[in-house]
């Protein structure tokens, strides 16, 4: 499968390695490569800066958002969740249309400060938003809930825990979930919540995993939801 | 221990009864007592009413908010979040003073029908709200995460699972990590998330809980935070 990846974070890095690591081929989108490549410093949370890592990984090609979402069967939103919207239109309809939109992103608000909020939220979701914008796509929320390390890797952290897919499309849900079990994702970890609406109890889920954060110490933490399934 | 009950609907009810099966004294506020006692109707949800519970469980007097207010040693809100600073402000300040406020309500709003969602939301909480407006109380969030069932009865969710507990004044934490104790909560399910601003994140889960409630067919369910701890 021809992954376009939209987005040059370390959850982009990390999902493009991975389908790369799986036999995929994944392509990461931006607004501008040559600008994005040009940065060397790491970003303000201590990251490696993208071409630190596009120099690890030559094989996962660095283009427009548009030549991306061109070349990918399928695509992944992995960009900073007020960004989104932007970047998937300059993606483009055209290559979007009839295409799966696997949603990883949260509309974190930074604009007052830390922690981030979220905007919209309870009455909307990003996840909403991007299917009521794109509406010849198919658009999953998933992955969300965690970081990006813990996506690609579930056995990182102890335990059984889960994962929630939201999307109108059935098709479309059965192939991300495919894709989650190709991740190491159990099946029964795998939690199909509805329709896209339930993207806003996943994405409001950022929250508590703000305060979690702070109270342990790290996040390398998962949610199990206990109970019969 | 004397506790004053805030809410005559089935959490208010269940907190009561398990507040009275471990020896404590406990009394229900509401605003008018004998119009709460004069409806003999389920509730929208099918509950029995206020009158035929209080049949069963006499021991438990109701009063006016002001009345139980002044009685309780510790206040338990569990009113309509929408209602519950009126509820509180109907107690009196005077009688809120010095006393641990536990806070269980969730801030929903029904206003544009099923689902609620949350009001107010992401940047604010009712617990903050509780907290800044009768700034002489130590709000306590807990226990709003989950039905009230499994509040006073965790052992009906098998396997690990966690309640939250959120709040100013650690000494105040503590006395409710103790009540927390004696309702069967294991010490390692306790998760104190820090100030009451992380009440955001607990009440925000709401909204995935819902959803949760529609996939999987029934309301029986907790979280596990699983990671180290």
């Amino acid at each position: 499968m021809r992954y376009a990846v939209l987005g040059t974070g370390i959850v982009g890095q990390t999902i493009a390695a991975k389908l790369t690591s799986l036999g995929h081929e994944a392509v990461i989108g931006t607004r501008r490569p040559e600008a994005t490549l040009a940065r060397t410093e790491p970003d303000f949370l201590g990251n490696p800066s993208f071409a630190t890592w596009h120099a690890d990984h030559p094989v996962v090609a660095l283009q427009t958002f548009a030549e991306a979402a061109a070349f990918g069967e399928t695509i992944i939103n992995t960009t900073a969740g007020a960004a989104a919207l932007d970047a998937l239109t300059s993606a483009g309809s055209a290559n979007l249309a009839g295409k799966i939109v696997i949603d990883i992103a949260n509309p974190l608000d930074f604009s007052a400060g830390m922690p981030p909020t979220l905007n919209p939220v309870s009455t909307d979701s990003l996840g909403e938003q991007i299917q009521r914008t794109f509406p010849e796509t198919k658009v999953v929320k998933t992955l969300n809930t965690m970081p990006c390390r813990i996506m690609v890797e579930p056995g990182r952290v102890a335990g059984a825990h889960d994962v929630f897919v939201s999307g109108e499309d059935t098709t479309a849900k059965k192939q991300v979930t495919e894709l989650l079990l190709s991740f190491g994702w159990p099946e029964d970890a795998i939690l199909d919540l509805g329709g896209i609406d339930t993207a806003r109890g996943t994405e409001m889920l950022f929250a508590l995993g703000w305060s979690l954060m702070g109270a342990l110490g790290h996040g390398d933490f998962n949610y199990r939801v206990q109970g019969a399934r």
